[in-house]
């Protein structure tokens, strides 16, 4: 099992990785300062697909324990899921003492995360992501959140966990779509981390997207070592950890237009390739630099499709985001891995020019 | 105008206090690390009853400036009517870099700081109380919320406003049931504090509850300072901010057994009456004692009226309150004036004579 520490200036914590280790969670407890009124929110799927695990975690004759399952969605992201969960609370008579378990992908764990941040004004919190996608990105770094209004993540706040457990044995079953999904993130860190990275991802991910433990231990140690060391320095995004952005400005502007439609790791891909495109455009990247982070990105070319975009709306969309003011897009772009620029303008008609090129291999 | 400074380790800000002070607002807006993205949240009688003064906030040609006008009371203490404030906010283009103000009574100033804690994870925010209650206790501290299935303020969380403007103009034009409920928080401070204001507020509080500007002033300066000097000590209320619980157990009880038709300074002078009598039960204060702090009390007798009371539901719900845990009520309770005990428990019956004793003088 790997330790990765998240050093905040307060609230410092760990995130665990390895195979069959959600049954640590319990010796974990007891070793450090949590409360020990457990409340388990659950995806269904999950709490189906796995019965034994979720059986010992939530059937604890030490500890106050109950669960709630949930089966969300973008749209079903929402204040009302997280009023699902108060309620439960209340009803079983949950206060502040009380520590919020939530075992599932990125969604439950924003949701979840966002009502344990608000319930009696935050409650203590552990998030067991059991999606590639959530292994690797948002389980860690404590952003919470929901839509609200068409906008994503508009409505939040910034609540750490008190600790990360990455069980792989969750990511043996997930169906081949959603390990692209957290394939998408990996890109990314490897664009964002060293070339050694980026060389190993290149070479060790597989055609069909199968998993090897080897080789899925290193995938995920990395992008977590690589968010964690951003989020120790820049807590509530004020600076550097905008890097983590990188291609997401296009990406959830794909995800709106295609009405949620296409799933965020694809979209990440989608839009992790406007950004390359983007950044040759701007002659940030070289042409032989960008044909190389191409083969990465070919990888997945038959496992994401684009029928029809709008590319005037997908403009529209990022002036809209909550990251860009006063009528200006500002994006994350890159010289080369490792080397990434921050706050990057660029005409309207560069930007469409990119969404059509960084598109058209996925239409 | 007289200036308190809450010293917090992160995100320190100042109380102003004054007459006619809210036109300072920009010239502070402009010497601090504001943004200049202005939304104000604004109560609509205070809206209709002042508009000079609002016309003067809002109609800045220096600033983006839009505003929404909210009545609000316990029960759309809501999360609907926090989604009415990011709606408005999301609809006139406000994003990260925004500042909500909010100018009315405690219940707005809960609603727009939670509103202004989750939006985009969190924007800057100004309290500029409008009622005495507001301006003596609630604008200060950074408690946000709202209420959820009849328990009050179950969800919220810490945001701590960057200024706090306490304009007394505000106050003269306020009925005399809400001066007599900002007098139920400066009267705990006074049990809080020490045995010279206590003294000066028993001699210098109006029959009439009428206000001099020269008594509001140390009124108002009283109550914040020893607030302030708390919340800077124990910002989340792990500790010693307990201390300005004193009456409000037995008072939201109050509020929720009279279906909140009771209003909430009333219910703490209540409260705190209750609080007296079971201090007196269990042997922490003197009979003397008693008597003398009884005088204050009974300045408002003839401004509360509980027609019917059920102390048995009562019990029920302070033992639902979210301080409250494994069965235990944890009371707050005084051997004098500033010698105050924390988490004291007591038996049922006890309880139930001290709601007895405390509210008979108001039936």
């Amino acid at each position: 099992m790997n330790r990765i520490n998240v050093n905040l200036e307060k609230n410092s914590y760990e995130v665990l990785i390895g195979k069959n280790i959600s049954k640590y969670l319990f010796r974990e407890i007891e070793k450090g300062e949590f409360y020990k009124n457990i409340f388990f929110a659950i995806d269904t799927n999950v709490n189906k697909n796995h019965p034994e695990v979720i059986d010992n975690l939530v059937n604890s004759d030490k500890y106050k324990s109950n669960k709630i399952t949930l089966k969300l969605n973008e749209y079903s992201k929402s204040y009302s899921s997280v009023e699902k969960i108060h309620s439960a609370l209340l009803t079983k008579g949950y206060g502040r003492d009380s520590l919020l378990v939530s075992i599932g992908g990125g969604i439950i764990g924003d949701v979840a995360g966002f009502a344990a941040a608000t319930f009696t004004r935050g409650i203590q919190y552990i998030n067991l992501p059991t999606t590639l996608l959530a292994a690797v990105d948002s389980s860690v770094g404590g952003k919470t959140g929901i839509n609200f209004s068409g906008a994503k993540n508009i409505v939040g706040s910034f609540h750490q966990p008190k600790l990360v457990l990455i069980d792989t044995k969750f990511l043996y079953t997930l169906p081949k779509d959603e390990v692209v999904c957290g394939f998408g993130e990996i890109v990314k860190y490897a664009f964002l981390s060293e070339e050694k990275f980026y060389t190993y991802l290149l070479k060790n991910i597989n055609d069909d997207f199968s998993l090897k433990e080897s080789s899925l231990l290193r995938f995920i140690n990395e992008s977590v070592q690589y968010k964690s060391d951003v989020v120790s320095k820049d807590e509530k995004e004020s600076g550097i950890r905008k890097l983590l952005n990188l291609g997401h400005t296009f990406a959830h502007a794909i995800e709106v237009d295609q009405n949620h439609k296409i799933k965020h790791g694809q979209a990440v891909i989608a839009g992790l390739n406007c950004m390359l495109n983007l950044s040759l455009q701007l002659d940030l990247l070289t042409p032989e630099r960008f044909k190389r982070y191409s083969l990465l990105i070919n990888k997945f070319v038959s496992e994401i499709k684009i029928k029809k975009y709008d590319a005037a709306n997908m403009y529209k969309i990022m002036l809209k985001d909550k990251k860009n003011r006063d009528g200006k897009i500002k994006f994350v772009l890159m010289k080369k891995v490792g080397e990434i620029l921050l706050d990057v303008e660029a005409e309207k008609k560069e930007v469409i020019t990119a969404i059509h090129n960084g598109l058209k291999i996925f239409c």
